[in-house]
């Protein structure tokens, strides 16, 4: 193999793909620089370090990833629903594209010619990666070794990488322990319900703009205002009362249904608080709106990899003027799995309890609604008085429930 | 007050106020027919009979309405998932398009000038109890006391309603023990969380075309395949162990907010359960057009009363197209609030496990994806082209996090 | 008549049905101010100021509206290509957010108790300004006597309202000649395409971030940079072509079709100019969303008069994200009620002649294809698969073209 | 080169382009079927054949496609106001699944092992071509030279196909004179306006759930009520008047930008007629739904290809229940590229004159509306508090403008 071949920047995770690919990346005569991003797993990054410059980086780098990835991923997420095919909060699909930026500004600055992952050849990780990449800096090169046909048919199974590494001297033993979760993020980890304790938490969460800025845990007499700190002390009690696992059935970017088991106990409570809030504060319409488009196609968007692209720019233009209302705060308890909403107050002033109120006359004149209703039923009395002049008015939607009645 | 205003079919729910508006009806001259809809609610409809008698009405009619409520209403519900601003199953509003063209056809049937009932001036359910009237008969009259001003300045309180019941000897205590919820059908009624058992229990839902039609509890040794049957099961297996409580802010279609409460059990297991076994054998894009369009459009259609509209006619067309592959089994367990799937299996065979795993080739050539990648970046590249030309590349969406960073 | 009722800042036009709306409202005791706004429309103000001074308005406003109406109002309709039921360009819709909010500003700083107008009870425009003026100010009270049983009965037909100009000494002819549009303002007025000249006339058009900013028209050897000259250039232009004229049957806000005229030779040719443009230069995925959510809800929104609300405040904030890269000058022709486009260019680089060429391999390899539409299909195919299981495969869309073959 | 190889069935188009890969598959062992679909295009069919067999194809198939053509995808495509890009309406899309379905038919009846067209490697015919065939047939193989590397870099240019044409005897003269557009089928050609007869002349079109179903021509005296006919009709008549040609950028399917120059003019007519047919007769809701999802996922679902797929069955669902009222006659004038609507009618009853009229009372009590403002304001008025009390009522959309005023 040649000498020469450039420089590579990989994706290193410390297991054993990657140290065998970092391997044949050497073997392949390129020199390698491993990356790692610290996105609140939890990691040795000193073991994994001292493991990737022993089979052969020339340099490592660990970036500390977490603030950006609550800031810039996790937090507009929060604002705007973001929840794919109804149940999955998208926890490593955010994580991508700060990991992506963090790999080209390095491969950047340390003159990489290429990146390169250990993501396979079938998932939607490979897809987000390289399209963060191209859409941060288009003409770099990517080498994706589970896609490169010498590669894979090399590697066919587990146990071809196992003799790999035992040729390379590559120690096996993985880093940490991985309980169940293949991809660890500060967005993860939690415990079952059943083993949840039987006593359930209060918290209080306040939004500013839609941004949790105060989270108050009473139990344990602590209160936390920085983004990083809230989300992962949400994260702990979310865990601790077994909030946020789901066992899913997924349809991924390439078409291909795959089955996924995922945990995210703090994206759980936030979105679960933020959206009560929501009915307090953000305008009806404003509300349909936001969740046809924003939240629909901004959850698309992040969990296809299409973060940077001009669609996410646009999509997400609207968001902040969504949230300007959506202030106040929720208070939560935790029990068993649930997210229990118990109550929410904010200052905003478009809840009137005396105009909503079914006992009291306040806020405006019920025969104003005769009116209401006068006009809206202008264009479906038409409709009516067409249908019985085909015979068809109050027709029951047999098309809906077929053959059954 | 004259004699032979005309005959009038009044929505009697056994209460306070409709005891009120049927005297209060007589009063004006009107012959008044007492019109009640068995839904599936705790009622004791013989003695509601008796009190309307009592208090004046000449004829009564209880129409049994659970089976079109189910087949018609909650089954298409659950074929098309929806829920109303991301919370509520949508419960009260399922039932009044039944409830009304059960009204209209006894109205209809008995030479009745007018249709009347007691919702207030300010909620949804005049609204949908009215447009769906008028979208089955668009020449009926509506009485609704509750906006006619001489009515409601006569009765501003509850007090005024109590003095008007003793002055017309009507019996003030209520028929049925109602506990927390205000409107009751088989869609509602659970305990919650913290008293359910510390047991789990498991079941079984069976789906044709998204519709359930068996279920199984190995616990109780019970299959159930009627679809009444099934609902009322689920009901109370969701009841038992808190499943489907939910404290809200809406938005009325008025344009009010208002605080709601809501149980709906059965509705939320059959939700999950649909949902599941979609990720299983719904087609990716069928998937994101139905969540976007049907969905959030047929939701918003039976929370603002729109039933018997050309809209819903349209937009429930599409669901029987979504639904033919929704064929399978999801294995749940039910503990205190949680719906926890456990399985789904189906002979749909869009899920493919070899195609799908991660280690090994079946299916595809892991090389294809290079080029859907190649193909999938080329807009992306040449956006990213014209960012670094203007010296935008990479631009953290800094408008979305605001000042915070 | 009870004198002092209050002081009332009336709409006024000129016209009949405004001027004895001004003479009955002080009939009614009212104060009246009379308010003009200039939005483009041929009139002849200081005859309107007379008349209304003669009929009896106390004080009289004029205001120039012409500005904010382009640029706050019909620019950002142009940039979202705004249209209504897939024809209507909005032209009487869009004035009125201006004309409202300059009524407000004069009813404050006058104070004024009310505003009042001279629309009908049937039409968009009376939800339109009164939307609009509660938007601005929630406590404003609005004078609708078209509205008022009061008034509409005794003003039954034409000739009680001229009778009554007779009674008021009224002068009756109209200010100005109005052909064949009711509501004028400089988005309007056009000729008939059959008229229109035997020769075709080319211009340009240049936009930056999505707004027109040059007009080049080289038969008179004008140039155009002004926001407002270039609307009238156009306007004048489109006029003499004949183009944008409809007649349709449209659904107002309140569920009655309608039938309308309008003109709009302006707007229709920088709708023309500006779609093709962004053909040239923005992204087919923002293109998508922004026709989707955009371009439909806004003009929505308009149409309804809900300019003055948190929904229109979200939805053009993803605007001009969406305009960024719409730069370029586009080449027209006119001729015969048509816009032909010409030609575009732009320099924002996202149209390569090379990478689009059928005819050489510039810009990425065929072979990629190959790999995306292998992954393209993936899902296709395992749902043909299940369909050729079932004996469906191929199956004509029947149920679309129904009985006819 | 191997000889058997396989039998291929060659979608076969007289041109030198599929006449050299006819000439090398032979080459590279296959045996060759030719296959050519009558989808209306102005053809020497028989020279074609003659040609082919010439060649050396061992059978040639023509399959007259026309009636398909316009019953399954032309019509539904007028029925749901299908357009592409706001201007585009879809012609070449349109032909590809009945052409493919034809090809598949003949593939399996005639046991052809592979499937291979002449489709470049960068356009969407490629991907519209073989997303049908592995939705009809998902094991079918599909031979696509322009994409094989040892193809495409043997015929670099133009002036190799002509060397190789002249190796192999192929006669290089076209079949047919082609004028402009690169591909034809019945959806295409006309004039240019300017070319135009002087003289406008007017037709008739009558609808039946929303498909022509009669058209009337006085200045020939003709009237067609056949499909087929209907279409040719109006494209003979659209073409004479220079009706529905463009000139545009436009995104293919794979994310290049090119450019195209379509001529539509029998679409064109009919889409507008039966747009304006539906102002009448469509329910104000459905015709926003409609617009809003079907029209342009279906057209997206044409436009790229992916006809034989579960969410082109799903959307399509949908058009049935939105044309049911779509009945009626529509008067247009033809005149120099305009389609000008003169009128309309239909017994539906939707519209109402007196109801619209602004002039009589006649429909609803104006009053009415009052309440119907006064509900349509509550939470317009609850925002415009909140505003106020912050300071920001009345804020222009500066953003919109940006920086201009």
């Amino acid at each position: 193999m040649p000498a020469n071949s450039g420089r590579v920047l990989l994706a290193y995770s410390g297991g054993l793909d990657t140290s065998c690919i970092l391997a044949w990346l050497i073997e392949q005569g390129y020199e390698v620089y491993a990356f790692m991003a610290d996105v609140g797993q939890e990691e040795d990054f000193a073991a994994a370090e001292k493991k990737a410059l022993k089979v052969g980086a020339k340099k490592f780098f660990l970036e500390d990833m977490k603030r950006e990835f609550v800031n810039e991923l996790i937090y507009p997420a929060v604002q705007a629903n973001c929840i794919y095919e109804n149940v999955y909060l998208l926890g490593t699909s955010l994580a991508r594209p700060v990991i992506a930026r963090g790999m080209i500004a390095v491969a950047d600055r340390e003159g990489c010619d290429f990146v390169s992952h250990g993501c396979t050849g079938k998932g939607n990780d490979q897809v987000r990666f390289e399209l963060a990449f191209y859409g941060l800096k288009p003409d770099i090169k990517v080498i994706a070794p589970w896609r490169i046909p010498e590669f894979y048919h090399r590697f066919a199974g587990r146990k071809d990488l196992l003799a790999y590494a035992a040729e390379k001297s590559i120690p096996v033993t993985q880093t940490t322990a991985k309980p169940w979760s293949t991809d660890e993020n500060l967005f993860h980890i939690s415990y079952e319900a059943e083993n949840a304790p039987q006593t359930p938490e209060q918290i209080t969460i306040e939004f500013k703009a839609g941004l949790p800025v105060k989270v108050v845990v009473p139990d344990s007499s602590k209160t936390h205002t920085d983004p990083v700190d809230i989300f992962l002390a949400l994260n702990t009690l979310g865990r601790k009362h077994g909030i946020g696992r789901i066992d899913i059935v997924e349809n991924r970017f390439i078409g291909v249904k795959s089955r996924g088991c995922y945990e995210s106990p703090g994206a759980t409570i936030l979105r679960a608080a933020h959206i009560d809030l929501e009915g307090l504060t953000l305008d009806r319409n404003v509300r349909a709106l936001r969740d046809q488009f924003v939240t629909i196609e901004f959850s698309k968007i992040l969990y296809n990899g299409h973060f940077f692209t001009p669609e996410r720019e646009f999509i997400t233009a609207a968001i902040p003027a969504s949230q300007r209302t959506v202030n106040g705060v929720v208070k939560l308890k935790l029990y068993k799995g649930n997210v229990i909403i118990e109550g929410r107050e904010s200052s905003e002033g478009l809840y009137d309890e005396q105009q909503a109120s079914m006992d009291e006359l306040g806020g405006f004149e019920p025969s104003d609604t005769t009116g209401f209703i006068a006009i809206e039923s202008i264009r479906i009395k038409k409709w009516a008085q067409a249908n019985i002049a085909k015979g068809q008015a109050g027709v029951a939607p047999k098309d809906v429930y077929g053959s059954r009645i």
